[in-house]
């Protein structure tokens, strides 16, 4: 079947509890940004009363899907996943029309995202979700006996889930916000981005699926088109909205932050912003190795057209003939580098505008080649004196797509006064060999209150999703630096604690029952313990 | 030694990194609300450069208090505690004149913030807090291999912190906010409560002490006398504070959000701010102990003048002769309490004003007992139907001090429409017979979405410290659901989690070295372990 064929199939409907509605605003198509053709069908935006139904019908199933077992949401979140799995190949093929991402990238996506899912259930299954606790009564303490108190963990309500650009499959209708919060128990109202809308309604025909398939509530899962400024903010501030993930732009997280927070019942936003991800290069890695350091950091660079949350945006280093090595290996191979497409017009512009504000700010020492193709991303790469960072807000912002700057600097010290005035980051990279280790002990200290997570002879780009990932960091690199977006920890983000105080066995819930019916970790009288 | 002789000891006096230091702006007295009487001496207010001042010594302090062991900073608790215990008699005495609350209850008051700090101190060695996770390295997995990734909590930065005026220990300067921030490795900068300064100062110098005995650095605290609308939003709009803690009025804690809110690095606020506390009286309860639950009733209604966050300021039953009987008996027993004085002249003013709304909007059924002195709280219950209920805004706003309203519904779907319709609270309580177990059980689902803590025949004032407790809840009970301000859960709201890619050996954090040094529980690969 060709793409054709199947984008016949697609209806350009969003999905509202089920049923199949066709939006009443402005018509978006998709574009292959590889060819600047627009991809059919027409995806209608919703408006005010698209999001009303969905967040009613959210609010509708809340209870049900909350009170579902651990057990039937693990199914729930598995039977997506072989959904995704076994739909790869359409997946894949519409979301290289769509984004001009390569066709590998995009399978080891799907894979990505459905081992996600799969995670979140054998987190269910686990059961340290709960985060059950027992505090056992002590009737004859004195002076006042101790009252029996337990505590679990409960979902928040509805959320809001905002697709990202960049990662069509992993951070978009299926992606780490939805599994985390249909995993804790939380209904979802996705909205698409329009950047890929096919690809959005072919994993929304499949988690519906997977809904009817398990027996949950028709209003667990819905998906809308629309603007986020229009229907994005419709849907945050709408009262039976609980909590909202997002992953986009700096202006776009903080608008929505801005909204719930105006709210007459605020609620938390995790927005995943912007970040540049330092990448340090200490005295003795440069020595040992600057030309294979050069090499390896343009393949990271380059990922995906440098459209990684995580792209490698900053090189740090004292100045000298090693850093030179460096930058000459880096700019040699990024000068044989292709210009890939990058995910849209929009931000095939936003880059080329990145980079002649770089251009006339600090000094650019290589680009890759100029290619014929629309939309092309050609990497650059610049360097300037710590200096001039240090005095330029320009050097200091993102520039989403392949493009880093190398920043020198006179001394040690100074390498350590541009790090105190970084902004929140996703990533900080340290590249070091043993004789730089007190140095880096010392950068890692401040690194550590600047980054969600701190890598080592690495590079930032590639997000393992697993128990000890943090995929967050301070503002401006998310909302909320308490949490992560990616990782078996990310459940947390949709629950909140409630005690029961001497409530009668007959009523406990199962968590913190009598005898440990479901067989899992609690902390009781403080001790954590499987009894 | 009498209060006299003591207050003359008392210096007026801000401490600002161990250092004293008189304020620049108005000077206020506390006073006896007993009395009416002012206490000396004056203290006079902070301003903005002493808030840098006392943000600055925090930030300076944040490097090396945060790299003390847990050992350590239990032994910094511990002798927090130790010093309020050595000094019981004299903190009771002063607030005592300060806030009118009985020896007996502010004796008890001592034990409790000190057993708080002790709490937090076994929450350190148990060493639970730093959330060890490790994903151990897979050099052979294919297509790609994974990394080793290790996971802990570090702390925020500095705290502010917001001393309530109804519990001048427990919920103030060394209060629950303080222990948890301090036990986190943030340090603290409070900000006094007008309503008590003389009790804040000798705490404030306790904690001083016991930064000395211990060697911490000198800026882990201060303590500042101000405005909370002006050094207050100062405090909150320091870029060096990283979070902020508030117990006291929803006007105040929401002006302390939305500043929080609009920095350009948004920080977190935990305000604990208003609850009206519902008290459910089921049918099989009335029927079996009707006027037991009056009398027991107004015991919790009148403690501490009603003073508590957790005060019942609202009844909820189905109307019938059962329910009359618990009015007359709670009647009856009102009318024969006393009316000690409120925490100030402002609070007891609110008090009245309050209660005459009410009496305007609902059929006033009993007061307590007339008394000539000042700031009396003359307790009050008031009753009305659902419908008017529902109907009025000012029956649904809390009054702070003794004051309650019992609300007559039809029938069970009523009493469940007035529960939908109710705002997050802190606690809700559920008295019920085995008989009423079914209902009991539907209006639980309903209250685990409104309430932090749910009771069974029992009374809402009195909140454990323990490791089970909430005391938190929806807005505008708190503004932040997913978290406690009572209880060893209350260490997470100063942390967020840091991951380690690769990290060498010799970098890495205790709490995740190899094998386990600090002998805690991690998970490693998902699964609990201490080995």
């Amino acid at each position: 079947m060709t793409t054709a064929q199947r984008t016949a199939e697609l209806t350009g409907q969003m999905i509202i509890a089920g049923d199949h509605v066709t939006g009443t605003g402005t018509a978006v198509h998709a574009v292959n940004p590889a060819t600047d053709e627009p991809l059919g069908p027409a995806y209608a935006h919703g408006g005010a009363d698209h999001v009303a139904r969905a967040a009613a019908a959210a609010a509708a199933a809340f209870s049900a899907y909350r009170g579902t077992s651990s057990e039937n949401r693990a199914a729930f979140l598995t039977t997506i996943a072989d959904h995704l799995d076994s739909a790869r190949d359409d997946l894949v093929e519409r979301a290289v029309a769509e984004t001009g991402l390569p066709g590998a990238r995009l399978t080891g996506e799907v894979g990505r995202t459905s081992g996600q899912l799969r995670l979140f259930a054998s987190v269910l299954r686990e059961g340290s979700w709960h985060g059950a606790r027992i505090d056992q009564a002590q009737p004859d303490r004195t002076p006042l006996p101790r009252a029996d108190i337990r505590q679990r963990t409960i979902p928040l309500g509805p959320v809001a889930v905002f697709g990202a650009s960049n990662f069509p499959l992993a951070f978009s209708v299926a992606g780490g916000d939805t599994a985390s919060a249909l995993a804790a128990g939380c209904p979802v109202v996705v909205k698409a981005h329009d950047a890929h809308p096919g690809t959005a309604e072919l994993v929304g025909r499949l988690i519906t699926a997977a809904v009817q398939d398990t027996g949950m509530p028709a209003g667990t899962f819905s998906l809308l088109y629309g603007e986020g400024r229009d229907l994005g903010i419709a849907l945050v501030t709408d009262p039976r909205i609980k909590a909202v993930g997002f992953t986009g732009s700096r202006s776009g997280g903080r608008a929505l932050v801005h909204a719930a927070a105006a709210r007459p019942e605020p609620i938390p936003v995790y927005a995943e912003m912007s970040s540049i991800n330092p990448v340090y290069l200490l005295p003795g890695a440069l020595r040992a190795r600057a030309a294979d350091l050069g090499r390896a950091f343009v393949g990271s660079l380059t990922m995906g057209a440098g459209q990684f949350c995580t792209n490698p945006g900053l090189v740090i280093a004292v100045d000298g003939p090693d850093l030179d090595v460096f930058v000459a290996a880096a700019s040699e191979t990024l000068a044989g580098m292709a210009a890939p497409p990058m995910l849209t017009p929009d931000i095939a512009r936003s880059y080329a505008d990145g980079v002649e504000k770089f251009t006339a700010a600090a000094e650019i020492v290589a680009r890759g080649r100029d290619t014929d193709g629309p939309n092309a991303c050609r990497s650059a790469v610049f360097t300037t004196d710590a200096d001039v960072f240090l005095d330029s807000e320009v050097l200091q912002q993102e520039i989403f797509g392949a493009s880093s700057l190398v920043v020198r600097c006179a001394n040690a010290a100074q390498l350590r006064e541009v790090t105190t005035r970084l902004e929140g980051q996703l990533t900080a990279t340290i590249h070091s060999e043993e004789s730089d280790h007190a140095e880096a002990a010392a950068l890692l200290e401040l690194l550590e209150l600047k980054a969600g997570r701190i890598l080592f002879n690495g590079w930032p780009t590639g997000v393992e999703v697993g128990h000890a990932m943090v995929h967050g960091g301070p503002h401006p690199a998310t909302s909320d630096s308490r949490t992560t977006s990616v990782g078996s920890l990310a459940i947390e983000r949709f629950l909140r604690p409630v005690a029961y105080q001497d409530i009668p066995p007959a009523l406990l819930p199962a968590p913190v029952a009598d005898g440990n019916p479901e067989r899992i970790w609690r902390r009781i009288d403080g001790e954590l313990t499987r009894d």
